[in-house]
């Protein structure tokens, strides 16, 4: 029996695939491990998904996602040839990659950020550096500087919570003119600014959102990203010679009427940030330190334990929720906040742990 | 005004990207261009679908898409470990050419066939060769040999709808044991033999099968690919640093319950096959030629007009079909299998052509 390795390709395997958060399929889990939405999508977007099923599933999908894009260009102001649609915010970010950052240069992007960034750069093959949070976990914006590639950053920034200014992100985008900064906003609508109104003045920008997290969407798979219509242009050159189709009919559909739902969207969201208020002050009480959160979820630091001990001290309690691993990531977890009663549970049992 | 080209990677602009048919969102026309099938999916897929949307959209899916492999892997008697799920079988494709074909030789593949196979190679810097298909529109299976790459083919092959025999695809396997061999299935249910069934004994074999056409269920973005468990980690590690969750919760459930639908897919399958036998024998009372079809859809010269030209023709009657450019297209216009009322409004327009 031979090793099927000798079948793969050059550099399979080094690449250190990314390893997404545990997603039990059984029930009676508090799951506060992958930044999922408590609460259930707009009734708009569900309709819409149950009417799409009604019709039209043996054909292809509409490849333009027309009328998704055309939603989100109205919410903000946009042309639809400055909305791009793809299969969640990640495959969106990786034709990002493909299509902006190997261009020979190095990639800047913070030093503790989403890990799926050195992922893509080594899938895509993409030098990169990276520069170092501060003690606060603020990104020092004036190094974020890329001559020859780009830049990359998530506002607020993943796992730490940390936003940045809209003036900052300006300044980088001043400092990078020839280089396309992409500022991923998977969870702006938490208490950051995001970068859209930019979008005409800097035809280096491009923003990109997800449905994952606002949107209570996780399990639709779209992401999209606003830009320059010449950015647009080279994100769909990459997908056409990738995959014509990556958006179901379904989900177009869901995505869509969830983002026309703003009534709803701004509801939840204002939910979601109260009961993270009211978490992060009970964490203190219980002599948490954890920076200012301006996300779904918060990044905490035990007085004691380190981030893998609490993990396995809430698995007890069936609460899941998320310790990294490397330099600076082992004191603080990341709880995604869920319900007031999730969250009052889990308040509980710190307090006897 | 700067042009945007400039933030674009090396190599994009040089990128040809794969063309899509036609989708007219708009009704009215008989769609004969994109090889969808003319009946509704199975209204058990259907049921799952709606099922899905009741509950838990705000988590992340399934990243195995384990319910799906398994119906796979109870279908054709195979490990669950053998089967990899992806947004469509483009994207297996994708990950297949990055996971196997990135070995230093040469990709061997038939001059006329899926036109994505070089916008792929293109786009994941693969060199290749492509082998003369005959005058009759054969694969010379003796001539699929590479030693450093890897080999890819259609069976039945597209557009032109010849179909290799088992014991071909068998050679090939045994003439390349060093490269991987995928046997791109998408049209397999319409009158050729899957090689799935060669499997156990040969770790070199992937074959790859979708949804979109005998399971009418092309809106819905499903591929799979089954082989050895080496190939099958090859993929997920590529999936796994691209993105972690490329089918979304509806699809996963929609797909899980075509597979079982063995009976709602044998009928349907039977009835696009009689129409295509009573179609194709129409054309020829035309005067068309056509080499043997094993798919849905069929490869025809018209006695007189070119390719463009029936398309341009059969336009005026709101009718799609799809012509090729390319030396030894011109001539066949590939026409795709509706219902047996479509076929005999087409045969009826060309009567008056």
């Amino acid at each position: 029996m031979q090793d099927a390795t000798r079948f793969w390709s050059k550099g399979l395997q080094e690449l250190a695939p990314y390893v997404p958060g545990e997603q039990p399929q059984g029930g009676g889990w508090i799951k506060l491990n992958t930044n999922e939405n408590p609460y259930p999508p707009s009734p708009a977007a569900i309709a819409a998904m149950h009417e799409a099923l009604g019709s039209r599933m043996p054909m292809y999908p509409d490849p333009n996602c027309s009328d998704f894009r055309k939603a989100v260009a109205e919410r903000e102001g946009l042309d639809v040839g400055q909305v791009f649609a793809g299969n969640g915010s990640d495959e969106v970010l990786y034709f990002a990659f493909l299509a902006f950052f190997r261009r020979g240069g190095e990639l800047v992007f913070p030093d503790l950020t989403y890990s799926f960034y050195p992922v893509y750069a080594r899938a895509t093959g993409v030098p990169f550096r990276t520069v170092r949070l501060d003690d606060e976990f603020r990104i020092p914006m004036d190094e974020m500087v890329s001559t020859e590639s780009g830049v990359i950053f998530p506002n607020p920034n993943a796992p730490t919570t940390v936003k940045v200014p809209l003036d900052a992100v300006e300044a980088v985008l001043r400092r990078n003119p020839d280089s396309v900064v992409v500022v991923d906003e998977a969870y702006v609508d938490f208490g950051a600014d995001t970068a859209t109104p930019l979008i005409g003045e800097h035809p280096n920008l491009l923003v990109v959102q997800t449905l994952s997290k606002s949107r209570s969407l996780a399990g639709l798979r779209v992401g999209w990203a606003m830009g320059d219509r010449g950015l647009i242009d080279a994100l769909e050159r990459v997908r056409d010679s990738i995959n014509s189709y990556t958006v179901d009919r379904v989900a177009q559909f869901g995505a869509a009427a969830a983002i026309r739902d703003e009534a709803y969207f701004r509801e939840t969201c204002a939910k979601v940030v109260a009961t993270r208020e009211r978490f992060a002050a009970g964490l203190e009480r219980l002599g948490f330190s954890l920076p200012p959160s301006s996300a779904n979820f918060v990044f905490a630091a035990h007085p004691t334990l380190s981030a893998a001990e609490l993990l396995a001290a809430l698995r007890e309690h069936k609460i899941l929720i998320r310790a990294f691993r490397g330099p600076r990531l082992e004191r603080h977890a990341r709880i995604s906040i869920g319900t007031d009663e999730e969250m009052d549970a889990v308040l509980e049992a710190l307090e006897h742990l």
